[in-house]
């Protein structure tokens, strides 16, 4: 049997390293573009080109893989109210680069498109589900530029014939992730610090990113003219008082978040995935919460000091 | 009285130079930035920098401008089917630069983004409001580019503060457009080709450029960050057969269209606006299309054999 290849873009960053990994294990050749952390665990078993994910980096690789996993672009709320602009480039126009690139060299390559639940905003119903006909209104430029990317997949979809796919992911964790809630959190609690913003009861569907990439593999047969969507997500809603009291009992059991009641800007109330159309894949999540939380907290312990 | 700035990018495209001719004929100084025709009507009248539009180019202006109309970017169905990623750059790219350039030189100016009743695509109610809460949904990338562009400018409003306000025009038309129906239209029946594409019975709403460019200044005190959309547009529907037969009745007044039955890839059916809501703003079209179809025929047998 031939081996198959999948280009990976973002391959270094947190959630693509996953997809990485998860394709190096089934026996895949991964190719990688972008930037992003070097030394990461799956170091010299991939293809990798380091270049900003533009169409003449992309048609420099001069391959045609049997799949194609767009993780790059902009990561968090956050960064992308401090650069818009950054956000914007990192993530519309890479999205475009990618489209047009499959569509001028290999147009029979599936795009699985890891988009997010940011897409939702405030507006959206609890469940979101994909098909909803509420008007989708993200609360972020983050959110507004990942919706822009879905757009570009339906249209390339539409007018090009071009075979995608979207996922809508929650909040995706796991070890390796410097950023976040989990992350933060981990070194609040180092220092002593108990005091978390928001009201702690704010709802999410935490879903491990080994468990996310598994997710886009199994929505990848699924990629067509038509962009099919999916929430990416856990089905099981947990506030952010439960998952941090998971990571306290972890790392502090004798201590106790506290929270500061106020709301970060471009943050969701409450996040709660309807995943029906997810689990018509035969997908289902593997790591529940609990033992999710205490890897990322052993792996915590084993790189604070790096 | 001192005398106010407007920037307009694409000044020396079709409407943009309407808006223009617009505001040097109200007493403005007129900063022009794009490409596009040289040797136009008010060559030398405005300060004129050719450059694509790009933060950069922005950046060199060092203006602040009082009004900032974005009239640059992709300007056909035809030509983002033929070249989306084109398409994109100048549509999506170049309203993402104007924006980053008020954040972050001028975040008092407001900024005008004509649109497209593309963006609605054949989804939409007849009549098509601002407010609907039916998902928009372009049927080509002209349409999927310029709704990108309305995201954006909503975006920059709710979280950076810029002020917006988004006219969608539906089919504009006015002396020195050298593309669309009445455009191609002029060409078939000198060349006594009478036979057109389509039923003759799609509805659409045509609305003279000067019109156009006064609703743009209409609408320009309502810029805010809530990022108001307008329907621009005449409020009246008539079909292709209707206008085709206006300019037969200058052209060829012996003759009749004839109409081929088949459809256009990415062009809508039926387009009709609801013009409640620019009606608010005190504007009124002022060129019925008896008027402005005679005043293009005029302009056409001027130019047919430049």
């Amino acid at each position: 049997m031939t081996q198959k290849t999948v280009l990976v873009t973002g391959a270094r960053g947190f959630f693509g390293g996953y997809v990485a990994e998860h394709y190096l294990a089934a026996g895949w050749r991964v190719v990688g573009l972008g930037h992003g952390n070097p030394g990461c665990a799956h170091e010299g078993r991939m293809v990798w080109h380091r270049a900003h994910v533009v169409l003449e980096s992309l048609e420099r690789l001069e391959i045609e893989p049997d799949l194609l996993v767009h993780c790059a672009g902009g990561g968090s709320v956050g960064a992308s109210l401090r650069d818009p602009f950054g956000d914007h480039t990192r993530t519309v126009d890479s999205t475009a680069a990618v489209l047009e690139y499959v569509r001028r060299h290999c147009p029979r390559t599936p795009v699985v498109y890891p988009s997010s639940a940011a897409v939702y905003g405030n507006a959206a119903h609890c469940p979101a589900s994909e098909g909803s006909t509420v008007r989708l209104r993200p609360a972020s430029p983050y959110g507004a530029h990942k919706l822009m990317g879905e757009q570009l997949c339906a249209s390339y979809g539409a007018h090009f014939g071009v075979s995608v796919a979207v996922v809508r992911f929650f909040s995706i964790y796991g070890e390796g992730q410097r950023k976040q809630l989990l992350w933060d959190a981990c070194r609040k609690i180092g220092q002593r610090d108990d005091l978390f913003g928001g009201t702690g009861e704010e709802c999410r569907d935490w879903l491990h990113a080994e468990d996310a990439a598994r997710l886009v593999a199994a929505v990848s047969p699924h990629a067509s003219p038509a962009c099919p969507i999916y929430n990416g997500a856990s089905g099981t809603t947990t506030t952010v008082r439960q998952a941090l009291t998971l990571l306290y009992r972890e790392l502090a059991p004798s201590r106790h978040p506290r929270f500061s009641l106020d709301a970060r800007d471009g943050d969701p109330c409450d996040q709660c995935a309807d995943i029906g159309h997810t689990l018509t894949t035969g997908w289902t999540p593997q790591i529940p919460l609990e033992k999710g939380v205490q890897r990322f907290a052993q792996w915590f312990e084993a790189v604070r000091d790096d």
